[in-house]
């Protein structure tokens, strides 16, 4: 059980996790289309920074928020609704104490970026004719190697736990200027 | 005394403060060429990520390190030093609790980008000839209007606190993939 909420808390994250390119053929309608994705976005290092936060308790990571630039542009307009192409990615990093920069401050305080969790990267797509039945957005977490590695009954939890949201189109994460 | 502290320990921060254009019409010769710079270097908010931070303490901020097209490629490239004209910036946000996010999670456990300190920007800017005195970098500090607020003396401060990573051309942060 405490294996179960821990996966549901990753999933439950600052810009949640999202679906990108589906196996279509795979799927006769949009009923049974799957809200999660089984690729990565391409170019998802690239895209512009969002925001950054930090998760403690049992994730512990600290994240930087990217999106690509229909996602940038309609961030920084004040777009709403998220147009369709838009993709969020949320690359996590384990938080870890730097030594060598509290070696400067002279005390303990610094914290970086360190490996890459199993949770490490989620993508939130939107395309509201494909994903119609969750606000319009995929969900998709992959680990450092671009798997993925949630199982879909898990996926399921992503969309309810995006409502508290909703007048923001589903989306967590504020645009930081 | 305890605002200055407080002075170089904003100075002091991960990615560093940097220089990016100074008034060079001023200065007849390198000797005297100041080590900051009065501009914000254009467009560093599109730039892409280089990493993430937390420092607590008084600065008690969330950041991004970002770079310029030069400073990235020498990033993954593991390029050293830095070639000319590579600028790394260092955005800094108050670090505040989200309730929004810790509803979700049921816990307190969410921390995310609040509002700009006076430290908020933050330049470190490759000129191997400018500033030959200070390991090839200029430094520069701007609030979130853009307006350099440092004074020249504390900036004599940055260069000697980056000398423990000299072996990686005086920049703290480290690229997270």
């Amino acid at each position: 059980m405490k294996r179960i909420a821990f996966l549901l808390l990753a999933v439950a994250t600052v810009a949640g996790v999202a679906a990108y390119r589906t196996r279509a053929s795979a799927h006769a309608n949009e009923d049974t289309a799957p809200i999660f994705l089984t690729d990565v976005p391409p170019g998802y290092r690239d895209w512009r920074l969002v925001s950054v936060a930090h998760e403690e308790g049992e994730l512990n990571d600290i994240r930087a928020i990217l999106g690509n630039d229909i996602a940038i542009k309609a961030y920084r307009e004040g777009t709403l609704p998220f147009p369709d192409g838009a993709i969020i990615a949320r690359i996590a990093w384990k938080y870890v104490p730097s030594e060598e920069n509290d070696k400067v401050f002279g005390r303990r305080q610094s914290f970086v970026a360190g490996s890459t969790p199993s949770w490490g990267l989620q993508f939130m797509v939107k395309d509201s004719k494909k994903y119609a039945a969750t606000g319009g957005w995929g969900f998709g977490q992959f680990d450092k190697d671009g798997k993925p590695n949630l199982p879909e009954a898990v996926f399921k939890k992503c969309f309810p736990c995006h409502q508290p949201v909703k007048d923001r189109d589903f989306v967590f994460t504020r645009y930081a200027p």
